[in-house]
């Protein structure tokens, strides 16, 4: 392990490869584009499975399982949709390998087990689960239908990064089907909300939740919720999206029920996920040049122990005194390990938990077990102190509730810093490189088209939260009444 | 829906796809061989991982996730497996989908855009862990990894059945890497254990521990381990296998290590899993001609309440009395349902839930509210009791205690009643329509072939525990020292 190779003021990329595959997330895989989310790095996504689980169980949902695979006439039947996704798509053509007959051990595959139609790998669900739907929903009766499924999907990405943008990745995504209008937008609405909740409480990542502008929407969509964060660099992050698709999908499958009217409608429809891209943000708000910094909640090691020891008699005294400690912290539901390796020095040792973002360092030798005392080292702040050993465990427990806040509120104070209001095309230009640009767009596509030439900026959202304000569009001066997000953009 | 309309005893197959169609639990999807795990089903699913990852977690593994793609060339790497294989593998062979010239809305596989190298869909995913591994082992101290993944594998079958055999389903997959092969086989040994420990314990399924017969062992193992359960028409299911693969996997890829003396060695390894086939095991074992019969340890809802009533006046006063009762149960850890639908009568009700295995069903009605009473059904037994409000919840608490254990006792004792001995080939013949068979075997993998050209039955295994007996092949008469079980299997 080589420690502290990259400044992220320096070279951000290269210190965030380093984060990732140093501090054991994940790494490339044999396979272009894709990547191995090693244990540790699972263990962040399985916490944050599991909260996003019980966020999805109580507003209601179940979770289901529908196939991998789309027929290519089903994937097509919605047209902008399959127009969306078409470039990006693994496609399955043949069932069957058989020996090389030219090349003794090897495979071919085999020409006579083509399939009659070819199949997509997934890329997002909807034409595959509105297809089942159909079958489910004849009366008002049947609705609304709120599943979940957990997956793994393929869009074929030209340039990866990993947890960012992968051929394959990991996800959730959410198909709810409904009898109102009304309702499906309250259900696109209630689970943004749920996700800028998980943003902030969990991942302590402060989030702006807005609507995307036409350009932005997904293939497919009437209307696309999103929450943007921002990253050490200034630029934005999406990190969720919840869609209100309208009927689109509903007549794409021909999807009705009988309203108590006793009429034939069309069902509306939402989805929304969120995907082990998370993991990327994670990294990019809270992290520092020393590693990974994990807020205590995701951290699949709340606390670690560095005995300080020269002699087996020494860890042997200091193993007595910690193994209540121990018990006392994992009572209180705290996650810790004891790292009693005499193959490395504490030196090494305390470095590469910085790497891998342990909130909590407690760092004991024979000296403090005679002062009843044990040195507590927080990983944001880096700051050191000396405790008694008897009242501990509480202040354990109350510092990891600190960091969590502490954390949350660093990237607040991060996002005001670098957000900024501009009034003058000149203004937007020197900004834009800074963060977010708050600014004033007439409402074309045209308009956004432009300045994202021009700056490679974005729109990344309406706010949802805006107040009207009258004002000029940044670009052509023409009136617009809100100010919307800009910044570049992951 | 439609109730009780197939017979075990008349039409096991049709009453088998009843129970998973009607219960809830799975339908065949738009995709040839896939299926659709619908809620209720997942639900089950769900519990069952949770049992396990618990198990895994507690001997000490931890979960990682390795992509879907596997190379051609790095799927044929290992022969034997990529043989075993071949013939069922779905093969990417394109990255993009374009519009048809020829055809306005509809989408054609781009031909510029074929990949150099074809990617296997992953019927099971050593090639492409050991292929990772050979980057993550290079020292004793690297050892053992002990890695679990749950994910999505495809299989191309011909003849599917839901949940039994389909061409993608659910599993777990344990890959362990082990500097000696004691230590491999000892975790070979582990798993197969923590298998036997969750069909008994939580699916209620007694099942033999056994090893393999060289012609039913896994493609690319040294040994394969299973554990089998009976069916309710006698013939046998795989729930669970685990497989020490000696250095078949490490050769192939050339991962090895330096050991304590310095010497470079290949490493060993064992993979296991368990799959949603055990779904198909659950349902086919416990259920009965009314509909699913679930294990109280498995069920998403272990209790329904149905309340009998005329009038809304009379629903309201059966709340009043039901609303603390759930909050009773609930505080003991029941999941519980009130079915206070009114588009259902009582009757209906009744049959719903007995087709969807919930084990305990409350009914009340004002008459009981006035004895201070209410009626007790059980799923498994059919039995009914009066039962008085006062001590209801821990009523219910040992009901569903004695259900789980009750339906572990019937399945032994089923076991026992279609398990015979067979010392002549007239009595296999006989008995092998039953159920399983004990009989002597002399060992070669041609007896084995000739007895299963002949009778359809295989061997299911050789059972771990079993005692050392002279005797003679049943087919041959050659000399043999144990009995082995045979039977037809799913």
């Amino acid at each position: 392990m080589e420690l502290k190779k990259y400044k992220r003021s320096e070279d951000y990329s290269g210190w965030y490869n380093y984060i990732v595959e140093n501090a054991d997330l994940a790494e490339h895989a044999a396979v272009k584009g894709c990547m191995v989310i090693k244990p540790y790095g699972f263990a962040i996504w399985e916490k944050m499975q599991q909260e996003l689980d019980k966020r999805f169980k109580d507003t209601g949902h179940s979770n289901a399982y529908f196939p991998l695979f789309i027929p290519k006439s089903l994937f097509e039947a919605e047209e902008k949709n399959a127009e969306g996704f078409a470039k990006e798509c693994a496609v399955v053509t043949h069932y069957r390998l058989k020996t090389d007959p030219n090349n003794k051990g090897k495979l071919i595959v085999d020409p006579d087990a083509k399939l009659t139609e070819e199949l997509v790998v997934r890329p997002t669900s909807e034409a595959i689960i509105w297809n089942t739907y159909k079958g489910w929903i004849k009366s008002y009766r049947d609705l609304p239908i709120l599943l979940n499924q957990w997956a793994n999907v393929v869009r074929w990405e030209m340039r990866t990064r990993l947890f960012l943008r992968t051929t394959e990745f990991l996800w959730q995504e959410g198909h709810t089907a409904h009898a109102t209008s009304e309702e499906a937008v309250s259900e696109t609405k209630q689970m943004l909300e749920v996700y800028a909740d998980f943003a902030e409480n969990i991942l302590a990542i402060p989030v702006i939740k807005g609507v995307k502008s036409a350009n932005e929407r997904f293939a497919g969509a009437d209307d696309t919720y999103c929450i943007e964060g921002m990253m050490q660099d200034g630029k934005a992050l999406q990190m969720g999206t919840s869609h209100f698709l309208g009927q689109n999908f509903a007549k794409a499958f021909d999807v009705k029920y009988l309203n108590k009217e006793n009429k034939l409608e069309h069902v509306w429809a939402t989805s929304w996920g969120v995907s082990t891209r998370l993991m990327g943000a994670l990294i990019m708000v809270h992290s520092d040049d020393d590693g990974l910094v994990l807020p205590p909640k995701l951290a699949p090691i709340q606390v670690v122990i560095v005995p300080i020891f020269r002699s087996e008699e020494d860890l042997a005294k200091i193993t007595e005194t910690v193994n209540p400690i121990i018990s006392q912290l994992k009572a209180l539901g705290i996650s810790v390990k004891f790292d009693n390796r005499d193959t490395q020095k504490p030196g090494f040792k305390f470095a590469e938990w910085e790497l891998k973002g342990v909130p909590v360092r407690l760092a004991i030798g024979p000296r403090d077990i005679e002062n009843g005392t044990i040195e507590v080292a927080r990983r944001d702040t880096k700051e050191k102190m000396v405790v008694n050993l008897t009242d501990l465990n509480h202040k354990v427990q109350h510092l990891l509730e600190q960091i969590q806040i502490n954390l949350y509120q660093k990237a607040i104070d991060y996002r005001a810093e670098k957000t900024s209001v501009a009034d003058t095309w000149e203004e937007f230009c020197q900004n834009i490189e800074k963060g977010f640009v708050m600014a004033h767009w007439d409402g074309t596509p045209e308009t956004e088209q432009e300045i994202k030439n021009k700056t490679k900026a974005t729109i990344r959202c309406i706010p949802l939260e805006n107040k009207l304000e009258e004002g000029k569009c940044i670009l052509s001066g023409k009136p617009s009444n809100q100010r919307v997000v800009f910044s570049k953009a992951y």
